[in-house]
């Protein structure tokens, strides 16, 4: 339905979460190296619960092999970033559309990010927030692609 | 904005995400007693960021002592669980609503949902899928509220 792309998460249980809601949901999960933890970690799978085992995320060694096969795709990459003031709600979403997501530290790289800047959405918060937690950001912006496309969904 | 109202959470992180939710997008974080966890707890802290220290949550012994004072909004009461087919995305929230979110293991009480069934809400899954992480679901469901109300939440 959907992809998301997790580019170097930092935080096993934040993954574990994020595969928990794809399996659930039916969408593809691409984690995309370096990261920083093993990805048969107990806190992961933990959060992944028994979902984890059965979802067969697709692991990419590195953003430049994600890149050389899914570049031709990307008109349909949306980045999100609290770089942007462009509410995720604002832009339409379709099937099988790419959905960015970068680590709890760094965000997205920008060089990523310039390849389709016109995309780069963000979760509106008050003036003072800064950050939501990963897991929450997927969430809210994924399932409004799924809102979008309810129809597609259902059958 | 909106009132957020977890009833016995028991995994301090995600009341933590939570949390750290509620204070970037200015909602109103309610916790209903009993709760397996401490406050302070070191766990539900990391989560939560330095944003948990500013967010000041409600507290209420009990939800008895939570309807005494909240019952006269009960049609305004919102409640996510697994066990209605309504998707969340077609209610009309409101400025002021009340979601509630019941424990990570239990959800709701079924009593406290028969208050107002009709706003029984769930999260759209796969005919396979069966529940998500906690702290994503409020995520989910709070900015659609969010979304239906974003110009005044700009203002």
């Amino acid at each position: 339905m959907f992809n998301i792309v997790l580019v170097s998460p930092r935080i096993p249980q934040n993954t574990g979460s994020i595969g928990r809601m794809c399996f659930n949901a039916g969408f593809t999960l691409h984690i995309v190296k370096p990261i920083v933890f093993d990805l048969e970690e107990k806190k992961l799978k933990r959060a992944g619960l028994d979902y984890w085992n059965r979802l067969n995320p697709i692991i990419w060694e590195s953003l430049d092999e994600f890149l050389q096969e899914n570049i031709k795709y990307k008109d349909r990459f949306f980045f999100a970033t609290t770089k942007s003031n462009k509410p995720y709600f604002k832009v339409q979403f379709q099937r099988d559309d790419f959905l960015f997501f970068g680590s709890e530290s760094f965000g997205l790289p920008q060089d990523l990010m310039q390849l389709n800047w016109e995309n780069a959405i963000t979760i509106p918060m008050k003036a003072y927030g800064r950050s939501l937690n990963l897991a929450t950001s997927v969430g809210i912006v994924t399932y409004e692609a799924l809102r979008q496309n309810f129809s597609f969904f259902t059958h």
